[in-house]
């Protein structure tokens, strides 16, 4: 997958600089995270890292941008498949693979910058943009398949909400408890629950609908 | 609300020193917090607090322990109710009040101490034995419901686990990233999609169910 660098730093300059991030916190964990380490893992010095990403919350807020864009990056190919496939396929990318070890390093370190992210500004905005992408992605691929009848009438903005914490709920019990039944509870109930009940399309409108009193 | 206090502990000097914690770690956080601070806020002596809780650690995870008797003893007047409104008021009482200050000061330390459970054994165990009492509770519920037609047959475990992992994440999502929209959305979606769905009890059972699977 390619992924986009900021405009003022060359691109492999940036890939080299996002790989060894990653790397190191991995390996490291945020508490030992040094921009020496980084820089090692990069081959580059410490004084273009600063000259680049100014401090080590700037360079990890520049990680942040860069695990979403891969994200994105991850979902070109998919974008012309039916809504209800294409919402299958995002809860599975957003799922973690039970063997996968690199990612439970990875996002152990994550839940980490999330706790920080009351208190440190940099984090919480960069993490509420990369949660603001993810929830836009699930709610375009729902709106379309309720505009094109696969999916029933929804508000797709809260369902995307809804779908995105369920999501997050399990990723945090599978990364800081061990609890990996979380995440085949939250695949299989996303199913039964939420895209069985969106097919429903023909099937007329007496459902509970908590939206239908907010119209007045 | 009465919550019983270890055996070793005396009840009053027990439920000094957990309200004692509670308000050490709203107003100083994880980060911030010594068991002096603690003992002073109780009127305890330092060296009381060691004597009955051993370290800081040992105090921290005394405290889970009482959030959760807490929350059990806050279930208590609410057993006789059908199973769909005793499974409404878990999910209430499971989600923040929106302008709780205090609540939103302590579910920010609280994901601190999830954030450290990978590395620390003692936090991860309890933080365990917490989620598995709130998943037995939601369990039971479903189980009651199933059992006397009010719900549709489905796995309770793995209903339970769903629908805790979407109230975990609405609530890490406003506690970290100050968005209180997902709150909002699981509430929403939860009525609309899990508790309306478990209603249709009469219904015949056509609805996927991906544990069909599973028998062979």
């Amino acid at each position: 997958v390619t992924v986009a660098a900021p405009d003022s730093i060359p691109a492999d300059v940036h890939a080299d600089v996002m790989s060894a991030t990653g790397e190191a916190l991995r390996e490291c964990g945020y508490a030992g995270l040094t921009m020496q380490e980084i820089a090692d893992r990069a081959e580059k010095s410490k004084s273009l890292l600063h000259y680049h990403y100014d401090t080590k919350e700037g360079l990890l807020v520049a990680f942040l941008e860069h695990l979403v864009r891969r994200f994105d990056a991850k979902l070109d190919g998919t974008a012309d498949a039916p809504p209800d496939e294409r919402l299958a396929d995002l809860i599975d990318l957003l799922l973690p693979d039970e063997d996968d070890e690199d990612w439970a390093r990875l996002h152990r370190v994550l839940i980490e910058l999330r706790a920080q992210a009351p208190h440190q500004e940099a984090f919480r905005e960069q993490l509420n943009r990369n949660k603001a992408f993810l929830q836009r992605r699930l709610a375009e691929t729902i709106e379309d398949g309720v505009e094109d009848g696969t999916f029933r009438e929804v508000d797709p903005d809260r369902t995307a909400r809804f779908v995105l914490s369920a999501l997050d709920g399990a990723r945090s019990a599978r990364t800081t408890l061990g609890d990996a039944d979380d995440v085949e509870a939250v695949r299989a109930g996303l199913a039964e629950f939420v895209l069985a009940d969106l097919r429903r399309s023909g099937e007329g409108t007496e459902r509970v609908d908590p939206a239908a009193g907010d119209d007045d």
